[in-house]
């Protein structure tokens, strides 16, 4: 299979490149395309030295599986183009998540929308905090779920780039100019992800909000409310989320359906948990401080690498899927 | 009036030394009393050198108000001797929060029971979070408050002087030793504060119940839910906070309600918020944030400096109250 990485400097392009390398189904090495500033850039492949070029007409001529991890506006420049060549786009920015006939796709929960008969040629891939909450609450349906309550603690890896050097100069004692963050990030933290938007919000928590019911396939019966808040961790989102269900879940019945999901790490006593950066460059999502919120609810502690299960990893998991290896 | 402050070399002493020096009815210079370890430290007031002497027999006669802020054991041993003494004492340990007959005290919410005519000699002074959480939740009384859902984002500072020592040397790269805190503080976070309890809490998220409970007068009908979290900041605490009442608030009354209690700062819309740094040294209680959480309930983000209204001021706010002098 011939692949190509649309955004392949970037963070996640970068763990996407990386986690191709591990791939048997990627025969040849992918194309890396990236806009004009960052054309000449090289990058590691298996040993050798790939370069990157501008992304262009006739860009994805061959390419069966493309990987957009670019931001919205490259994705809505280019997904066109690529479907139209027949290429495979596994999308990870939100341009086009909730759009109708677009498959949300989790692997674990409903990656076999990747290889319905009518499949789409455009797959994408969820919002970073969106996939580990699904994650953790996807197995707990057999009890009925009736209300998902979600508090992130969202890295700055997850504005990408350039916010991550932005944190590290603050960290020095730096105070550089305004950039990426309006408010300063070191020994901070900040409830506003994403631009604002109607009702309070702001568009992190909207996303949360309504990718969590098209990825569980439920409508507005499934209530889920969100504060999404940026603290100075540089990779590895947590969450700290409270699910309601029709039936109580037993703590320990709860962590044993969670034990038994692929991809899902459970630290079954209610004390246990993970961190972000102990969890950093882990696949998995690790559920930990499981215990009865003393009202019939679940309290629990999801820890997530943003960059891998929430970005790189969930969209190389669709296109192993799209490539007809092996499920996930 | 005649103070004493138990455990001055503190953060929270410090600042309770710093709050003392403005208030008009504590003529004479605080006694300054703390362990022997500490003993000997000089600190400023009011311009003048204050020396440290070593908690002993004898060290409350003629002390009319003491606050103590020198942790749950000495508090223990030596509230009793204050309180044979005639000594007013305002405990900022959770030694004695939780016992009957002792006032555990937010003067904004139940300042009353400090100047009731059989009042307690011992005053307790809350959890630094369960406070902002008081704060932010008794002005919506009037709707019937039903549950509370607590998530918090806590300062280092609030494990002392030493917690914070730790994490600005794990801050500039340095391992210190295994100290305060089991894990790495730096860019992390910690679910986790305080001993671990029975039902898979933390003693701090145990807390946040049972004191909230207390302070707003209320039995286990009021439903409370807590997952503490612990955050590379160093001082101010945030929580993301939701609140279900018997009668939906609308957002724009409950900032009303808010904007009118004493010592609570509001941004009435959605979006607008206070952050941990911005509010450092600032006395009041921060409410932003306030949104619909699209099912009956009202989502806020509550920030207050953890050493001031969250232990040293609201400490000196009880200790204004029992000196008589003006209601805070």
């Amino acid at each position: 299979m011939r692949t190509a990485i649309l955004g392949a400097t970037g963070l996640v392009g970068r763990a996407m490149l990386d986690l191709l390398a591990a791939e048997s189904w990627a025969e040849a090495p992918p194309a890396l395309l990236v806009s004009a500033r960052s054309a000449g850039t090289k990058l590691a492949f298996r040993g050798a030295e790939l370069t990157c070029r501008e992304v262009g007409d006739g860009a994805f001529d061959g390419v069966d599986i493309a990987l957009f991890s670019a931001g919205g506006g490259p994705s809505r420049d280019w997904a066109p183009a690529a479907t139209s060549a027949g290429t495979h786009v596994v999308d990870n920015s939100s341009a086009f998540r909730m759009e109708p006939g677009v498959p949300l796709v989790v692997p674990e929960i409903n990656g076999a929308l990747v290889n319905a008969p009518d499949g789409a040629l455009l797959v994408a891939n969820p919002n970073c905090s969106t996939i580990q909450v699904a994650m953790a609450v996807a197995p707990l349906a057999a009890w009925g779920l009736r209300r998902v309550d979600v508090t992130t603690f969202q890295a700055v890896s997850g504005a990408g780039r350039r916010a991550l050097a932005e944190l590290q100069k603050q960290e020095q004692g730096e105070e550089p100019e305004p950039g990426v963050f309006p408010r300063t990030m070191a020994a901070n933290v900040v409830p506003a992800i994403g631009p604002a938007t109607a009702g309070g919000a702001y568009e992190e928590e909207d996303k949360v909000v309504r990718e969590l019911r098209k990825i569980l396939d439920r409508s507005q019966d499934l209530q889920v409310s969100c504060t999404a808040v940026r603290v100075p961790v540089h990779t590895g989102h947590a969450a700290a989320v409270r699910v309601v269900c029709e039936r109580t879940p037993d703590p320990a019945a709860a962590a044993r359906a969670l034990a038994d999901f692929p991809g899902v790490a459970v630290a079954d006593r209610g004390h246990d948990f993970a961190t972000p950066r102990e969890i950093a460059g882990d696949t998995r999502v690790h559920v930990g401080r499981l215990r009865p919120d003393g009202a019939g609810g679940l309290l629990m502690w999801v820890v997530a690498d943003n960059l891998l299960k929430g970005a790189a990893w969930n969209a190389v998991q669709i296109a192993r899927r799209l490539a007809g290896a092996a499920a996930p």
